[in-house]
């Protein structure tokens, strides 16, 4: 089955200890979409000014992402420019310009709108909303989220997140979004409100996935070279919901290989700037990371 | 087999969001000979004062632990007070008062000697070393540090870190001694150094145990509550040398399964003040916990 996938599309400047790299392709919905169709079709919806590069569309293309829903739109594409020191879990944002995606409304085009897995990257709560009453009946709802939003759009945040079946957001989101510094609180008050699943994403330390009745804790892949950590989040949701809908198994057991997929997708993410090592990953490095997580949990 | 530990016997002071507790049992060697208590017997090394209450040597005794090597020193206890807020990861010192403790000498008395484990928990790396004087050949030695003597020790401490089989030491820790902000380089720095193993202490987001060819990443275990984290490192690794001398294999299955077992300890430990739940924990909790742990990681 294929995924569809909301969110934004972007050109990145971003400098890290290991190096910069300047207007390359970012945005959350590339790199979920990216990752996504390491397991079958992706269905993009997004929108890019007319400054895109046409390579970018053609890279995305290549790997059977469908871009029937990506908006051109007169202007220039979202832009964000920002750098990483040595504690590579903290982003510093040195310019943010919205451009077209400030006055994005998402549209799902006609042949999207029976997909049964869909991924809401982190946009405006009330656009993701808005995404769901224009599809039907799909199988799984993914959101993801940011603290602007748990700032400044609290209530539809909560709204969406009771619509959805999982809901992805790191510690630090979390812990606000619940107001407790506790996480298991903080998955515990969102599980309430209504979706079966949490997954809490840490960075370099894994994430934890909450159900009602289990707790899975994946942890990160120790890579001895973070060279720059944007998109791993992204990432890891394509990853997850790629392998769930290529599978079409949601199990709890299904579930926690799809983390561990995610995760290894996003190890890989990190290796390099934007799209650099997953556009160089072999199926046979994926599956080997694979193996080294079972090893790394095993006791 | 036995396990003796040398380090701090305190009576501490804490507060935290969950209520105080004054002038009750700590010390780096309480909370690991009580942890490795649970798996045999343990020599204690360590110095108290005049004014350290009989109850607490009693409590000790009941479980099994020799207290020769306790010396009784004229003057008060060590005694520390802290606080922490929600953050429970960052202990605040209200107050150190170092006392008998400040010029304590490890004296390892005779019968004490041959033990083949030794834990040197958190004391002077010099006086580290000169326990290691005193004894005949030990089978494994771990060593446990602070950021005190990483910045006022440096090169005693690297001195006796070559001297030892497996060094435990928390992810700051790690990162400052190492001079570097990735877990896997300072491991690795470590490694080259001389021990076979090391594990970095992560808090709420578990452990790592590196060796020159393996890593073993293994989860916090995810508690609602944090009563009081005091003591977790020290009780984490009493459990972890105390089931090492009681199975007396040190194959890499045996570390892992070690390592965890230190965790489950750990857990319980942080859910009450001093050695309040340790006191509670019936074998029963102690293995259903443990099974919890494997849940917590199948995939």
């Amino acid at each position: 089955m294929s995924v569809l996938i909301v969110g934004s599309v972007a050109l990145d400047s971003v400098k890290t200890p290991f190096g910069e790299a300047n207007n390359v392709l970012g945005g959350s919905a590339v790199f979920a979409s990216y990752a996504a169709s390491f397991y079958g079709s992706v269905k993009l919806v997004g929108v890019i000014g007319e400054d895109f590069p046409k390579e970018n569309l053609e890279l995305l293309r290549s790997r059977k992402i469908d871009l029937e829903g990506l908006q051109i739109r007169k202007g220039k594409t979202f832009y964000w420019s920002g750098y990483y020191e040595f504690d590579m879990n903290q982003a510093n944002s040195l310019c943010t310009e919205l451009n077209v995606f400030s006055s994005f409304k998402p549209h799902i085009p006609k042949s999207y709108r029976k997909t049964k897995y869909i991924f809401l990257a982190n946009i405006d709560p009330e656009l993701q909303m808005n995404v769901l009453t224009q599809v039907e009946k799909p199988k799984l709802v993914v959101v993801d989220t940011m603290n602007y939003w748990i700032i400044n759009k609290h209530e539809a945040l909560w709204k969406i997140l009771k619509m959805v079946d999982i809901v992805l957001l790191n510690d630090a989101e979390a812990r606000q979004l619940c107001e407790t510094a506790n996480l298991v609180k903080a998955a515990k008050k969102i599980l309430a409100a209504g979706p079966q699943v949490v997954i809490i994403k840490k960075g370099e330390h894994g994430s934890l996935m909450f159900t009602n009745s289990t707790v899975f804790a994946a942890p990160g892949y120790p890579l001895e070279t973070i060279c720059d950590p944007t998109g791993a989040g992204d990432t890891f949701a394509g990853g997850f919901i790629g392998y769930l809908a290529s599978t079409n198994d949601l199990s709890e057991a299904n579930l926690r290989k799809a983390v561990i997929l995610g995760s290894t997708l996003a190890s890989f993410d990190v290796e390099d700037f934007s799209l650099g090592r997953l556009k160089r990953l072999t199926p046979d490095e994926l599956k080997s990371r694979y193996q080294e997580y079972q090893q790394l949990v095993q006791f």
